[in-house]
């Protein structure tokens, strides 16, 4: 039994007030608790300032990507012992649990690569520079420099690792300490990994804390070159936008939060081709995956009304293939949801999606007496206009096909009606179609994902989140925006346009034709 | 007598309910007036909406460009009309008029050819690609789109012209419509303007509407592709970004507000050089160029504690030249402030900083019978360090000389005391000052001018906002950013990571090589 601790101000200290139980899904046993109150934010903040922006700062761009990168070793050696903490307290197999790690790891060492571009100076040049005066002598140019502030991570429950490690990899590589908050579900993982981090003695003093428990109050104490990011339900997102100091401080805050992800099977994909073969495994794995607790994981299947048929039996084949249980068992490929609360969530979830469609598959009554197992749930749709189809993210195995009449833009006007999203995947070959669809869903979506005949093989589902491209969305998906290789630390830093003569700025902002041994 | 109407859903308007006056500041004289209420404003959306964005998508980037290109020149030949309503009713100068016109037409014209780069199709490319999978096929790259929403623009009394015109710019090229509310003050300036643009006929039905009066009910009805940019106070910042609508939302939200800017005088500039005669010449003229209405004039000048003395006798030198009066006037160099509120603030904001120094020319006095005028007034700080010489702005002709040891660091602290400002300048031809100043100023300020020998008759002050540079600040000035050339644009845009084929991707994306003709 474990009481999760906080590390702050260098030491690690256990909370006081409300106590919260954590659970193996799997067999509802209690793993362990955490406080969600008594630990000093306000100190934790002092030591973030104080003693973390100097240290980072002082380290310069490529040394925290060198740390970046030895993290990312450190972790990974402890991956055995990772996985099976995220089988017990998150109900995940083998395969989510990898999923979930290497993400992270793999997160932290593409940022320590990234690293090796950037230059010794503390300012990172941004495009290139403009003549602003009648003659060129008067120049401008953009930088970007870190703020000196301190990065606030709320993060979800789903992905401990993963998520945890791609905003630290950001906002440390730009110079920015963290305060790390874990979904609570799955704290004992986020907990390990970040004793893990501690324990490395990588990090300089300040650089990363780990608050288990609320950080609520912290949102009150944040100045204007403090941010926070959030994943998690929109409800919530919005309440911390809304903050009032936040707001009053212009706190930089992104969002990541609820959407109802869509993929979208164009009318030329033959049943028996290498596109509808992705298509089919895409679907069935997100919404098998981690018992479909993704954020990016397909809730609607988009498909031209006479497709409807060989659809749902490629998948539910799949489905149906399934086993669900205790990932102890080396067989299940699909664990149970991550709690209590997840669990009767997913239920009311699908009775509300129930009402307006069929369930093919599964649905929202029990299949085990133990443990927060719901069946991998495939719906149909009776009505594909029906609100609560592009508004309710269900979150858990659970995804509902719905029809449309095969015109590109018919099925982007259904995709778009979920109010923004992190991902639409379209699967085609057909270059007209992909020509009419793309620019349709792109203002609305985050990422657009194409499976072709040539992605067979070649490609990771729609579902990954990469570093290299931009993993947010807009409107309900909260309008945030991380990752994108370089793009991901534009967060954490200011960009401030340099004017004056050419030269002098040259050498100031650190071009690297106006360093010494140059002319 | 004018009463000012509005432009929406394709023709002009006139107001209902509360009215307010509109006067020459000069003479207190009534020029006309404007209804705060009346206007059909989820009908001005739904027009945007639903005319407007479909006919501005259909044009393509370098048609909207070539329409930008089109309004400078029609307005521009308004120039000598413009200029004498921004007299009457601004209390402008004819410098001052023609700083907020030309930067109008200049703005506009900027965005105009900058479209001239861009391609056909609806995609802008955003960086280079990236392989994403084990081969080189699986390829992620980003992409710019325009958000088919609508942009509300809230713009400030003081510039009528120019601040409409950047905010225009950037959203028409982007291919989003408008609906523009002036600051009431100067709304006559702006309505004329409005008509110049709607007798144009250059712009589709939808694109430009234009609101005399209140658009907060507005705000409750904006959805997540729209967005609000507001320049003003930071109280008004404040109450915006804090709307629910737009929270929820997630409405994007740029603010222009509040910024103390400071210029810092380095101590290697000599008394008789180049560089301390436009330290000099560019203080006065932001102290009295409109009266010190920009957000960008100084309101800090941070000064060796060695050199205060020289500094005030060379500015008191040029502000005692200033002739302050009514710009009918030709001998007139300062006009008065724009409202009776703008000059009861400025009275009570410099009441505010007496407490903390002394005047060493001019104070809240009133200093005429009639008319909103002020004095030209520099301040001296008895303690660099009271919190209302860095919290305060006052919104008229007023700065505060502030004195340091004379070390950068120490230079760079008391303007970083401001809390996020839009631009700092820096006067000093000593690499090793910059090089420790330049990278502490930046994160907290979106700009930065340095003023050296060779920038002597080369560059426009640091008051002057370029389109090819960003315009913004965090923190107090309110967290925004515009112009910056195509970087101006991203706030109309999405960006989306389009993954796939890389030959497919890249037809689909529009890269130039794989477009028709090439292999």
């Amino acid at each position: 039994m474990t009481t999760i601790s906080s590390f702050v101000c260098g030491r690690w200290q256990t909370g006081s007030g409300d106590r919260r139980s954590l659970h193996d899904p799997s067999t509802e046993a209690v793993l362990g608790h955490v406080h969600t109150g008594g630990v000093d934010l306000a100190a934790a903040l002092a030591f973030a300032r104080d003693t973390g922006i100097k240290a980072l700062a002082a380290l310069g761009w490529r040394q925290r990507g060198e740390l970046l990168k030895a993290l990312a070793s450190k972790l990974h050696e402890h991956r055995d012992e990772l996985i099976g903490i995220s089988g017990s307290n998150g109900g995940n197999t083998r395969g989510d649990a990898k999923f979930d790690l290497d993400g992270m790891t793999g997160t932290l060492a593409a940022y320590g690569n990234l690293a090796a571009t950037l230059p010794d100076g503390p300012l990172l040049l941004d495009g290139d520079g403009s003549q602003l005066g009648r003659t060129p002598r008067f120049w401008g140019r953009h930088v970007l420099v870190a703020r000196p502030g301190v990065a606030v991570h709320v993060n979800a429950f789903n992905f401990p690792g993963w998520g945890m490690g791609e905003k630290m990899a950001c906002a440390l590589l730009a110079g920015v300490p963290v305060i790390e908050k874990p979904g609570t579900p799955s704290a004992l993982l986020a907990h390990r990994i970040a004793q893990l981090v501690v324990d490395s003695g990588l990090l300089p003093p300040g650089a990363f804390q780990f608050v288990a428990g609320s950080v609520s109050p912290l949102l009150d104490l944040l100045g204007p070159m403090d941010c926070v990011a959030f994943t998690g339900s929109s409800a919530t997102g919005t309440i911390i936008r809304g903050n009032k100091n936040l707001v009053r401080n212009s706190v930089r805050v992104n969002i990541e939060a609820d959407s109802i992800n869509a993929a979208v099977l164009a009318p030329d994909v033959d049943f028996g081709g290498d596109t509808f073969a992705q298509f089919v495994a895409n679907v069935a794995t997100d919404i098998t995956q981690k018992a479909g607790q993704k954020c990016t994981a397909v809730r609607r299947i988009v498909v031209p009304d006479d497709r409807l048929g060989d659809v749902a039996e490629a998948l539910l084949e799949r489905l149906r293939a399934t086993k669900v249980g205790n990932p102890d068992d080396g067989d299940v490929r699909m664990g149970p949801v991550a709690s209590a609360e997840a669990l009767a969530t997913v239920r009311a979830g699908m009775q509300q999606l129930l009402a307006v469609g069929e369930a093919l598959l599964g649905g929202p009554q029990p299949i085990a007496d133990k443990g927060y197992f719901v069946a991998p749930t495939l719906l149909r749709a009776r009505d594909a206009g029906a609100e609560v189809l592009h508004a309710l993210e269900v979150f858990g195995p659970c995804a509902t096909l719905i029809g449309y009449a095969g015109k590109a833009a018919d099925a982007a006007a259904l995709v778009n009606r979920g109010g923004g999203g992190l991902v639409a995947s379209l699967y085609s070959d057909d270059r007209a179609f992909l020509d009419v669809a793309v620019p349709a869903l792109a203002p609305w979506h985050g990422r657009i994902w194409i499976g072709s005949e040539k992605t067979q093989g070649q490609a990771l589902g729609p579902g990954a989140v990469l570093p290299q491209c931009v993993h947010g969305g807009p409107g309900r998906a909260g309008g945030g925006e991380e990752l994108g290789g370089l793009r991901g630390l534009s967060f954490y830093l200011q960009r401030t346009a340099v004017q004056g003569d050419r030269a002098l700025i040259g050498r100031v902002c650190g071009e690297p034709s106006t360093q010494a041994g140059s002319p």
